[in-house]
Order: structure tokens, then C-alpha cells, then sequence
């Protein structure tokens, strides 16, 4: 496909105090959007400002990766909470990041909601409204990124915000276009070669093979890639160079 | 003293989830400036969000109140932290409630510190220093309400920032113009009466009596209030009430 | 019924820092079970040592009241969480609370889940499966309070820990014997009178008149008054005098 | 010296939710006493669990690492809190670890205060006090490890408490016989075979050389080796090997 165009995206700033996670500056020169972690789930002040200083200094577009307030749980546990309660922990976290980022001489530019709150709402619809609505309020102009076909991106075309559709480099599609869930063998992709190649593939094709061997049809505009894993950062590298060698321009999804 | 012009000041959004304090909503109605918490001292985002949004209505200008991250001690406690640390803490809870701010139609005017961090940047160099420079960073146009005399005040003004000089209307002070410790026996003065008559002394003449009986230069821009004990939502109508009958104008330090 | 016996509980200790809640004092002159939290959902050690002292000075039995680690949410809030993990979020709030009543010349005797979690694991198998885990984990012999007909109690009897029967003074019934859900109206019986003749028919007659007007079959061990409402310590006394002037008497269902 | 008789002692249990921190595993072959994290510092529950079962397989004693609550600064920053709530955070931890201790068919057999705590009751009496008041509340038996020479053993011993007089493998003496201050250059001893010099010169000759090359004398129950840098398991397992070879036994402090 002549002209594919992508961003590279992943979870940075998910220290925290004493305990390192992942190489935040090894993927910033992989990347093109960081997820920032807004100190809820991960991301002490001092892990923050660092993060989104380099990311400024490298022009890597900086994202609030928002999430439930579970510093325990790494944010990957459900939390029933009041809507209107998620609403504004939303934007606290939003404004906290956004803070640091403007000390680094830039701005939070895009959503990305984390972990169990990214799953909820997927389908959960007042969770997906208060996310919706905490994007809002802050500023319109802010795109939400998630998961095609979600419920919260539903709701947030509705309600004219930008939504930037995502695709995972390594984990495995149902033949519907779903994740298929971690519990599942086969889950997550691990052969190195193979999460390139799918990545080419959705990048320039805009198909993935589904679990089931069908081919399905994914049209991302940015493509998630982990760093927290041994030899993460090494696929990550590997996807970038292998979407570069097959022609693909590799970009942020905002406008410098 | 015609022409004499003060700023009411007190503490506000101070509840957290299940837990309220104080009476943001009288206290609404008294002061010209709210110290709002930013969540690490006190303050849940929907404490916080609503208390943004009641300010904005009523015009009442707001300040970031930050503090030390301690929740079971309520910012009460010294914490000996690292100056770097102290200052992205405090970038962190500026950016958090000026997202509040900002959601509510207003934002952050000024940077109250709160607890024991105010108490010690009276004296301690570094941490003083880390006030400072997060101020400074995040926007030197934002004023730095503090003791005068203090430390804190003393740099802020050689970095250019703007200073509020801060009296309490309930507070002892030394014949040097420090406040009484709050272990000396006579370091709060809880007659009502008193409180007003001293507020009004303060604003309109520029002394306050120390505890010795002596006279004392002050010259506030700001006079707090608290608002978090019995009977002290009265207290704070009577000083605002005592100052309006002598002729004070009660404003905010901020221009609207 | 002759020689009727019922023991009061009520949740305590769940002030937290600066922040008080309910009356702990005058509610340990009502009840004979204190369920006190542990920490996760409210109570820093301060407020607990206080609360284990005053009940072993008054002989009232104490009780840990585990909850989901959840301050901002006061664990009312269900959380998806690992049953492994809350196997030892549980054992480590009863070894927590059991320290400070072993200091106190006491110990904790039995378990009481608190909020979300009491609610859960009326139907949340794996949960509930967690919850008598840790209770047996720690201590066979403790006893474990719960919803007459739930899961957890079920499942408790199986594992051959021993249950408290518990019933509410203050909540509507379905004709079923389960409880009202607070969103629905009339989940709660507020009328001071109502409540202290439901209290006394329950424990008498062993029924309670469901929100249809029937009759329902409840035989509670204990019955749980609240003491964090306006007027709340005067109707828990109200329930009490009610009781004794029945003939009930009122004792706790651990020998002393 | 004949019959030389030392414990190895180490930190451990101080990873927390997703971040890990140290190998606990492979510590757990080296020292005869760990040194477990109570929550307060680090140690999740889960964390906690695991760490007190492979010790009880082990064999390995248990000590309840106490700190300030204080997760994003690891314990290591002052907090100049009231000693009386010192006394019940630290019984708190106490508690909550022997718990689940209990669970693992163990107890807590002693306590190590934890980073700033342990620094501070070097010097400062009333945290020292508290720290002794909680020990001895909790049980008396109970032996405080710590710096010989410090304000808190000597309180102790005062009180009645078994003491552990400890010595640090790998950290510079001044010639009286304290610690160089981390923030002096050669504080801390990083080439393997000097540690594991020292460490047999201080339990065989009861000797360390000081930083201005004299003799100090020392005379240490237990050695403090640390686990969470990187080759920092090799060495501790060097300071085992070359205890061993020098004829030294590695045996608790407490009769199993």
C-alpha cells in the first residue's frame, strides 16, 4: 500500500519511587507517541517530568495513559466505581500530566485510557460516557485513542471527539476483530519475527490473521508495541525497522 | 486607614471520598481566595472538582494549597524528601487541580504550600527553593502567598515571582512578628470578638498586639481564615462583617 | 419467645488521619461486637489502637472488618481483584488488627467483611471462596459474620468455619429475606420507632415484615446498627433499651 | 577466633504489585534471617505471603522490617511524625506481617527498623522511645536489631529488650565506629572480595579498618548484606562462602 502511514505507541512512565519498569529511554527512540502514566495506576512526579522531558527533547507526542487510582493492582483490576467519580479522577490525572508536560515545554495531545479501565470500556457504557466526558470537558481538541469498534469510541465520535483506532503488534485478533483475551493460550504473539511481520501486514494490508486463520480486516492508526517484557524493547525496535523497510512512514497521529 | 484593601483567604476542599471537613459552601460566601487542596494532603478530584466549580461561580479566586504526599498525617508532618522530588511533586499537584480548574471555567491563580511544608520553608533553604523553582517553572506569573519574613518569600521575590504577604487572624505572634508555635500555651485566639477585632487592627492600621503586649508592624495582602472547627464558619463571617463596617474592601490579590 | 438472645454489632474505627467518622465512643456503649477496619477502607493505626482499647475496657468483642484496599472509595467500590491476592489483603488486615487488640490485652474474634466486598460475595464464588480462605487460614476457630442464604456463609459452613447470622435493624427486606438494594426507595428504614420494633420483632419472633408486607423468616445471631448518620447513635441506644425492655438479652455470640 | 558465631541478615519482601525489587529467592539461600518488608515501605500482602512461606521452608527467621508509611520515598525519607503514632504504625506492621507469618506456620521473631526510621533512631529519642515502646507492647521477647552504639539499642536495653548488635558488609566505618554518611565519598564498599574481607574480619577478630585505616572495634551478632543491586547476590553469597571457609558457623540469632 503506497503512502501507509502509522504511529508507534507504548507505555512509558510506569515506575514508580524506588521501582523501575521498563527502558522508558530506550522506547523513546523506538516510538512516536508515548502513553504516559499519570500516577494512579504508575508514574511518580519525578518518574513524570523525566519521561516527559525527554519525550519533548526527542518529539515524541505525549499522551495520558489514564486509569483506575490502583497503585496495587498496576490499574489492571475492574474497579465498579460512580461514574461521575471516574469523570474527575480523569481529569485530575489529565491536568497532573499535563502540568509536567508544559514544564517540559509541551502539552498532553491525546488519551489513552490503561489497563482494566481500557477493557471496561470496551463495553461498559457509563464507564465509556465518563471517559467521554472527562475528555471533553478537558479539551475537545485532545484525541482518545482505543480499540476499534469499542463502545468508548463509539461514544466518543458521537460526541465529535478525534479518535485514533489501535491495533497490537502482538497480541492475537479473534476472527470478529476482538483481543483475544490474555487467559487464552495464544493470547500474546512472542516470536519476534512474527509480531514484525503482522505489523507490516496491518500497516500496509490492513489485515491480521485471526486466530483462526482468516484473514481480518484492521485499519490502525497507531500501533501498540511493550516495553516491559524481556526483550521488548528488541520487537519494538524490530517492528519499527521492518514497517521502515517496507516503506511505511512512521509518524504521530497530531501534527507537530 | 482610608483606602485600606485586604484578601480573605482560607482552606478549602479538604474532605477525601467518605470523609468531608470544613464547610466549603459557607466559606464560599466569605473569602475572596481558596487555598484548594490538590489531593495530597486532602482533597479527592470530586471534592476537588466541585469545589473548583462552586469558587468559579462565585467568583472566589483559587489557589493550589500543596503539600507534602501524606494522607494518614494530613500534611502535617516534616518529610526531609529530596528538593528535585519536592518540586515535580508540587508541578504534579498544580497541573491536577488546574485541570479542575480549567474544566470549572477558571484556573490556578496563585500557590498557597500547605501544613508542615509551609512551616518549614519558613527557614529550610532547599525545600524553599524547590517551592520556588516549581512555581517558577510552571508560570512565573503565578503569585506565592507566605509568611513574610519567611524564607520562601525572600527567594520567591529575587526569582521575580509575585508575593502575598499572609497575616492570621487567629494566630498569636511573637513581639518579632513570627507566629506563636501552636504548643505555646495562648498561640490561637478563639474569642470571637478578638478574632474580629484584630483582623480589623491588622487591615486597616498595618499592627497586630503580640503576645507580649507590644505592637507589631504587619502589612497583609491577605488574611486567613479556617474554617474547620466549630464555630469557625461564625468567626470568619464576624471578621468579614467587622472589616466591611470599618471601611475595608475586601478583594482578591488577583485581578478578575 | 422466652430466653431470646441476640448480640449488637456496628462498624467502627473508620475514622482515618484528620478525618473523624461516627462516634465510636458512645456506639461501645450500645453494641457487644465491634466490626473494626483494618486499614484498607479507613482506620490508620492510631484511630484502631484507640477503638481495640476503649471495647477492651468495656468488654465489647471485636471483630476485623476486612475490606478492599480502597481509601478514596471508603471500599464501597467492587473491585475485580485476584481471589489469591485477597486471600492475603485479608490475612493481612486481621494480623494488622490482631496486633493492636493484642496490644489492647485482647484479640480479634471474629470477621466481618465490610461494604463492596460484604456485597460481592453474597454470589461471588471465587471471592467468597477467597474470604474463607483467610479466614482459615489464619484461624479455624474464628467466626465469620455474613448474609443468612449467602454464598460466602455457604461456603464457610462447608469449610466447617463457624458463621454469624446477621440481620439489619435499619434495612428493608424482599419477601425472599434478602436485603433492598439502597437504590431502590425504602431500602431504609429511618423512622427511629420502625426501627427499634423490627429490631425486637427479630430477634423475638425471629420474622420481619418484608417491603410487600409479608412476613419473612429471619433468626439473626446478630443484629448491625449503624452509628455514622445524623441521629444514628440515638436510635442504636433506642434499639437496645427496646431489646432489654423485650425481655432480649443482649450478649455477644463469642464466650467471654 | 574460635567458635565465631554470626547471622546474615537481609532485606527482602520489597517488591510491591507489578514492581518487583531484589531476588528474594536467591536470598533466601544465603542469609539465616530476613529482614521482611511490612507494607508500610514495600511488601504487598501477595509479596509478603510468598516471601514468609519460602522463609519458613527455609528455615529462614523471620523479622518484621518496619518503616515510615511512606511507598513513593521507599521508606527513606524522615518523616517527623508524633511519636505515639509511630508506636501504632509500627505495631500495625508488626502485626499484619506476623500474620501472615502465622499462616506460613512461623512468627515474627524479631524487628529491624527500615532506611530513615533506622537512621533516625540513632539520634532521636522520642522515635527511638517509640520504636521501643512498640517492640515491647507487642512482645517482649521480641529482639530489636540495630546500629550498636545507637540511642534506640541503648533504650532498649534500658527496657529490658533483647538487642542485636548488627554490622554492615559492604558499608564504610569512621574511626568511632559509625557509619560514613552515603552521601560521602567511599561509603559504601563495592568490590566483592573486600566485603567479603571485612565481613570475616569482623566475625572472626570482631575488627573492621575504619576509612582513615585504623582499627574499629566491632562486635557484630548478625551482618547485614544487601540484595537489591546489581551482583549484589554474588557477593552476599561470596560473604557466606568466605564465613564458612574462615570457620565461622551462620546461625540465627534466634533458637529455632
Amino acid at each position: 500500500m503506497a503512502g501507509s502511514v502509522i504511529d508507534l505507541n507504548s507505555d512509558l512512565g510506569e515506575g514508580f519511587g524506588n521501582w523501575p519498569l521498563g527502558d522508558d529511554e530506550a522506547l523513546l527512540d523506538v516510538v512516536t507517541s508515548a502513553n504516559v502514566a499519570c500516577g494512579f495506576h504508575a508514574g511518580d512526579p519525578t518518574v513524570l517530568r523525566r519521561v516527559t522531558e525527554r519525550a519533548a527533547e526527542r518529539g515524541v507526542t505525549i499522551g495520558a495513559q489514564v486509569g483506575y487510582r490502583d497503585l496495587p493492582g498496576f490499574g489492571r483490576r475492574f474497579i465498579d466505581m460512580e461514574p461521575h467519580e471516574l469523570v474527575n479522577d480523569i481529569i485530575y490525572q489529565i491536568g497532573a500530566l499535563d502540568g509536567l508536560a508544559k514544564v517540559a515545554g509541551t502539552a498532553v495531545r491525546y488519551v489513552k485510557p490503561h489497563g482494566a479501565l481500557y477493557n471496561a470500556i470496551v463495553t461498559h457504557e457509563e464507564q465509556a460516557a465518563a471517559v467521554v466526558e472527562a475528555v471533553s470537558r478537558y479539551d475537545t481538541s485532545l484525541p482518545l485513542m482505543g480499540l476499534p469498534g469499542s463502545e468508548v469510541l463509539r461514544q466518543a465520535e458521537a460526541a465529535g471527539l478525534t479518535t485514533v483506532h489501535e491495533s497490537f503488534a502482538d497480541r492475537a485478533y479473534t476472527p470478529e476483530g476482538r483481543l483475544v483475551s490474555r487467559r487464552q493460550p495464544g493470547a500474546i504473539v512472542h516470536e519476534p519475527d512474527a509480531v514484525v511481520e503482522r505489523s507490516v501486514r496491518m500497516a500496509t494490508k490492513g489485515t491480521v490473521e485471526a486466530i483462526d486463520g482468516s484473514s481480518v480486516a484492521v485499519s490502525p492508526r497507531s500501533l501498540c508495541v511493550h516495553g516491559d517484557t524481556r526483550g521488548a524493547v528488541e520487537i519494538a525496535r524490530g517492528v519499527r525497522e521492518g514497517l521502515l523497510a517496507a516503506g511505511v512512514e512512521i509518524t504521530s497521529f497530531v501534527s507537530a
